[in-house]
């Protein structure tokens, strides 16, 4: 690794991130904080999450029935129906009710007949149930059509208690959650540095979990600079331009899973500016300064950041963005952006957000993109890596791609576009006709 | 369309959800709002943007240079050096600045010598340019490279003015950003259901938009029933059961750009339901109750839903998630979702976030699949459409699928897989070394 200062040069875009990423990873602690588990969709746990309960909590009924004593059903069959006594051989259950000893299976509701002395016949119509132990018959599988009242009719004076017959014998465990069947307590729910997804925070709760460790969400200044910037909503005099880069970067990082904070513009002077990048990097895990990141006269910012700690790139092969610098104060990130929008957008893609996503222990989606036919030859210098906007259509069921104005101060173009047709630094151009890959404008992390 | 009730039957999953998504869009009413143009990432517009200032705002110098009345440059060349005089026939400029009459062009800062007297050679060196006017040089493209820092050097005593010398003449307009370049002052940014992105942000606020009129994010009551519940922290007596999945609703809304209120368990009493029912039903766009979408003993929930509004669905030909309910109450959706979380993320996916885009105008995103092969025979019923949570792993440089347990309750089998392989309802299964589509999880919105 070339550790010397690189002073806007143009290297490649690749060999500039590699150089960056590995001293932010060299020089950057990981940072973690604890939160609800409830709370954490979307971020990356620290640790490897163990369950603290078993799910089910205790033997449950899989269905509604009745739960049984496996053995004293052992008898029944179609042509010898056995009556159970409730409270004796069985307890009605419904679906999620803990099975106590001395129970052992459940019976579902459907193969359960009311009272042998009132027949088969008036239990099939009370019940609503068509067939009786006919397990393949369409309506076996489907406990959940039916809505069965049972009408536990007493058959004797003498006899009191509830009974049922049934017609099939029940296997011990028949239709029964075992504790832990879905969790074992102590069991491994997630893995470490696995990015938590809604079914993950149901399970974490299901076993007890409520609290968990994850990495911190990166912080981000954002510090506009430029005399002549005011804020949206200022009414514009001559000369003023609104600031509207930093709320385009605030919207990318939140994307990307950072906390975006704006700042105030400063004006060019180098003592303010050399202030609020102090300031950034006390309070902020990164800080990107817009503009100055050029080297006409009044770009201070990468003298700055010279003084402030080390400027690792300056200058990037790629087009627009190239005045893009990367440096490092006090063991934070610091990245200069260039002021043209595009130029701006292109730099936090390739440069910013791929620091972000390694704080906070993301990966960096794997880039869409579509195939279509360029319409029009495009040339491009050898020079640089440079990212032609595109809009993309359908004519006659094939997709077409057509370059859009390639200014870096053309930001309707880029609103305009479906995407950027990216021309690697080898390649001179794109004819007319060539199919091309279309990297499709979507949120960039996963 | 068929308006009848339809009770716990077994519709296809695709009918189903057309039927209720007729009524959805017939009886919803659309809901707007107005922001802040900052805080729109993601949201929907209403209506065509259309810029209020243009941008830049005015003619701005495109490089840091001078700003020249071009008819007194036309005479310049290599051979015929030009020598102009600051305030009279150039001012100095930065990029964005503005340039007034009678200047209509700019130079460059590399293609301007310090003073003709001090001769070529001497401004190359002050300036750090290594060659002028030879526009194909390698540096001649990167205003960027350099840091130039002009010797405006008087070489008569009595003229004070600073004084420049080009050798190429300047042709009007060149380097200059007219105004409206980017946008036009009244020109649509945007159209109407327009998703916004970073860049779109970044124009309104550039053409003087800070607020606009987007769908609203639909609120979502989720309701858990069941007198066994408890919420997660407290600590389970027998018997209990920790009500995870309202929190995992909650996650999925979220990712589906709704805004998710879980309200506390209600217990298994039909009144109380109700009345929950209807606080939800006057207090949000959307109302999830779970669970006792089923048909047994103790499941209150459609009968609730039939008192209070209407029934259009219950029961769906799909596995696990057949007892789901699709309800109108108040001309507002409420959805019943069954109790166990595998089954209830699978009907939330299928009908609860295309509901949820509806309301607030995006759309689904296509989904994500990758085709793998099946490592063991997997056997499904032409009753339903099955969801079979699959493993995806690579082995000999290809994917392949392995199905996990497949019972509703088994929610570390939907957290372990990295996918559904979907069987449609009218194939019998997947036989083992079989190709099969595999949808990845992922939100599914966009």
């Amino acid at each position: 690794m070339n550790k010397d200062n690189i002073y806007l040069t143009t290297i490649p875009v690749d060999e500039g991130l590699n150089i960056y990423l590995s001293k932010v990873k060299e020089v950057c602690n990981l940072q973690y904080e604890e939160i609800q588990a409830k709370d954490s969709l979307g971020r990356v746990t620290k640790n490897p999450i163990y369950g603290k309960y078993c799910s089910p909590l205790y033997n449950a009924s899989a269905m509604d029935g009745i739960a049984v004593i496996s053995s004293r059903t052992e008898a029944a069959s179609e042509s010898n129906p056995v009556t159970l006594l409730e409270g004796e051989d069985y307890v009605e259950v419904d679906t999620g009710d803990p099975i106590y000893p001395p129970y052992d299976a459940v019976i579902m509701i459907e193969d359960v007949l009311n009272d042998i002395n009132e027949g088969k016949e008036r239990g099939v119509k009370e019940a609503g149930v068509k067939e009786i132990g006919h397990k393949e018959t369409e309506y076996s599988e489907c406990l959940e059509e039916k809505t069965i009242k049972l009408n536990f009719l007493g058959t004797k004076e003498e006899d009191k208690k509830k009974r049922v017959v049934i017609t099939d014998y029940a296997s011990p465990w028949q239709h029964i959650r075992p504790i832990g069947e879905d969790i074992v307590s102590g069991e491994m729910l997630l893995p470490s540095n696995h990015r938590i997804r809604p079914m993950d925070i149901g399970v974490m709760l299901s076993s007890g979990i409520t609290k968990i460790e994850v990495m911190k969400k990166p912080t981000v200044a954002i510090i506009p600079t430029g005399t002549e910037l005011i804020q949206p909503g200022e009414i514009p005099k001559r000369g003023d331009i609104i600031e509207s880069n930093s709320q385009m970067f605030a919207a990318m990082i939140e994307e990307a899973g950072g906390i975006p904070h704006p700042m105030a513009p400063v004006p060019d002077e180098y003592e303010k500016i050399k202030e609020t990048v102090s300031e950034g990097v006390a309070a902020h895990d990164v800080v990107i300064v817009n503009a100055g990141s050029s080297a006409g006269r009044e770009d201070y910012t990468v003298h700055v950041l010279k003084e402030l700690g080390e400027v690792l790139i300056h200058g990037v092969a790629i087009k627009p963005g190239k005045p893009v610098i990367l440096a490092i104060v006090d063991n934070k990130p610091v990245i200069g952006l260039p002021g043209y929008p595009v130029s701006a957008y292109i730099d936090l893609d390739n440069f910013v957000l791929p620091v972000l996503t390694y704080l906070s222990g993301k990966k960096l989606k794997e880039i869409e993109t579509i195939e279509a036919t360029m319409t029009k030859r495009v040339m491009s210098s050898l020079k640089y890596k440079e990212y032609i906007r595109v809009k993309v259509g359908e004519v006659d069921d094939k997709l077409v791609a057509t370059p859009l104005a390639r200014g870096a101060g053309a930001a309707m173009s880029l609103v305009r576009s479906d995407g950027f047709c990216v021309i690697d630094q080898n390649h001179e151009g794109v004819e007319a006709g060539e199919k091309v890959k279309v990297v499709v404008h979507r949120p960039l992390i996963e």
